[in-house]
């Protein structure tokens, strides 16, 4: 279990303006009391008795791993674009629980998935499977390791909690949403894949849930509302539509086309299982055929992923994304805000729609 | 998927007392709550899509099914005792929450257990493995049911602190703490069964903290907190211990001495998966032979049982549940509150420790 370099955190020192200076400190702060309380946790529970700290060792394995820390990002930039005080900690909290909610997200995920590999390290489940089978314990591995890798996301998602509930009462209608959003998203993206529905509208709905709001739209919102700024709120949404919509085209073509060294996660998988994802709504718009393939038995697959990789698709992908950042650029356009934010924000839109992991 | 008649709500309207009456209240409002949130949950997601409600369906058949609601009923008589104000609802969300957090416990304990009845009813990943079994749908069964669980659960879990942000800020601390003790505790049981630790401390850890602080003392000292009364902390830690104490040992002797029919979930678990349980510590005491026998390989699970079921075991527990429950009424006997509370909790440890389900 060794920490892939590339995954290392986006966070602290690599902005150039002085706004993404500003946040980038305060993610540096937040990452710093993250890692802060899961030491302290794992030292108390220990101190109990020694096998208790075992599960906080799994959420910290992939806290540390790394990540992107976008979602914290994007509650900082919210807060700040909003003229929230950077000298004033009480942001920081809510940059946490949104950290450690993506946390007990991509656990639980893994385990869904059957997925061996996370920020460039075994998954929780893999990890302790291999344990359970290293040591000759009793019984199945494979419901040992998935065990501990629910508890390990559920206790992410306490943990995530207990951070955001040291944040200004004014966020827990945004916070509540949230969450509850994105777990009716995961559930309605695996339902869509086991069923077959070959059904754009509702892969462009999941894809709305899961990246738009969850990842871009409801971080800035509750970073302003934090800041006493709920007005910027329809601007943020428009923002997080587009850009959320590009983020996620980008992570399907990363599927397809990526390599796991520079993802830090095994690619394929969605075509694999079957998964109606943005790109195969686009490409079955320049391709009607496709849309038997997608869910055709698991012997076509090669042939959609030949179709997919073929000339023309990619384009035109690639095409729509530079789009949708204009797009989400321009829903900032009146928007009442500094323009080093609108700036900084074009920023950040350009960054997810075109990262290479 | 139909629910037993016999795992019904021990709600409303069963007290004798006038103490016991005024809790069944509470308990009554908090159940029409809790299915009334339930319900207009499912019929929002519903109406953005169809398939959306279905997560929360998995919710509602474990919460409709009913069960003991014994942690509301803790934390509305921890309110009462403190002398609460029986018409100020306040105390209902926080009655709320920790059933819905009960709930989300049964939900991922089930899949961790590969259980197949809970409260009388098909679990949740049971059902969802059939329900894609009889579609023919794509993937496998099983790891479809357990998805749905997974998330099933994360959403009770969601909702049960939606819930707990309504109740007064003074709960965060003894909540934070109560869910995190949870968790770890049951990853604890999960990892000691595997290892075989046969280790009687371990196993009075555990329990203690799964079932006298998770069950009675935390719940009692939430209601007790929201009624401004901090001061009963210590003397419903030492209740919950010992009462604790008695629960589990039934639930163990359930287990193995118990029909499905009427607690509603399968028997001899335990056993079967090398659990060192609080029944086995005491039985070892006896006959320190059975020892190894609890770590021993699956084919000598039946002289185990039969050792159990002997002569004498049982007994000796029974003598054992009579003393803790003892021991539980002497430590509210200098408590500050009405003696009619004290008689009610004295009625709540009785019924803990002798109920058949």
């Amino acid at each position: 279990v060794t920490a892939n370099a590339t995954t290392s955190p986006a966070a602290a020192g690599q902005s150039v303006t002085a706004a993404g200076q500003a946040r980038d400190r305060l993610l540096a702060a937040a990452e710093h009391k993250m890692r802060e309380f899961i030491s302290s946790e794992r030292f108390r529970w220990s101190s109990v008795t020694p096998q208790a700290g075992a599960l906080v060792d799994a959420v910290s394995v992939i806290v540390n791993a790394g990540g992107k820390r976008l979602r914290p990002a994007f509650c900082l930039s919210g807060y700040l674009a909003a003229g929230g005080d950077p000298g004033d900690p009480c942001i920081i909290p809510a940059a946490v629980a949104l950290e450690l909610l993506h946390v007990c997200a991509l656990i639980h995920d893994d385990v869904i998935d059957e997925s061996s590999l996370r920020r460039g390290v075994q998954t929780v489940h893999a990890w302790h499977t291999d344990d359970h089978r290293r040591h000759h314990w009793r019984g199945d591995s494979r419901r040992y390791g998935e065990s501990v890798a629910i508890l390990a996301g559920d206790l992410a998602l306490v943990y995530a909690d207990r951070f955001m509930n040291d944040a200004p009462a004014t966020v827990d209608a945004a916070w509540g949403e949230l969450r509850s959003e994105l777990i009716i998203g995961q559930h309605l993206d695996v339902a869509a894949a086991a069923e077959g529905a070959a059904d754009p509208e509702l892969a462009r709905w999941i894809a709305l849930v899961k990246s738009g709001r969850y990842t871009i739209h409801r971080p800035l919102v509750l970073g302003a509302s934090i800041a006493g700024r709920p007005d910027l709120g329809p601007a943020f949404e428009a923002y997080g539509a587009a850009v959320g919509e590009a983020f996620q085209l980008r992570d399907d073509l990363l599927n397809v086309f990526g390599s796991a060294a520079a993802t830090g996660k095994p690619g394929g998988l969605d075509i694999e299982q079957g998964k109606m994802t943005l790109l195969l709504t686009l490409a079955i718009k320049r391709d009607p055929h496709l849309r038997e393939l997608v869910s055709a038995p698991s012997d076509d697959q090669a042939r959609l992923h030949a179709r997919l990789t073929g000339a023309g698709v990619r384009e035109d992908v690639e095409k729509h994304i530079g789009m949708l950042v204009e797009q989400g650029c321009e829903a900032l356009a009146q928007a009442p805000m500094d323009s080093e934010w609108r700036d900084e924000l074009a920023n950040m839109a350009h960054q997810v729609a075109y990262r290479d992991r």
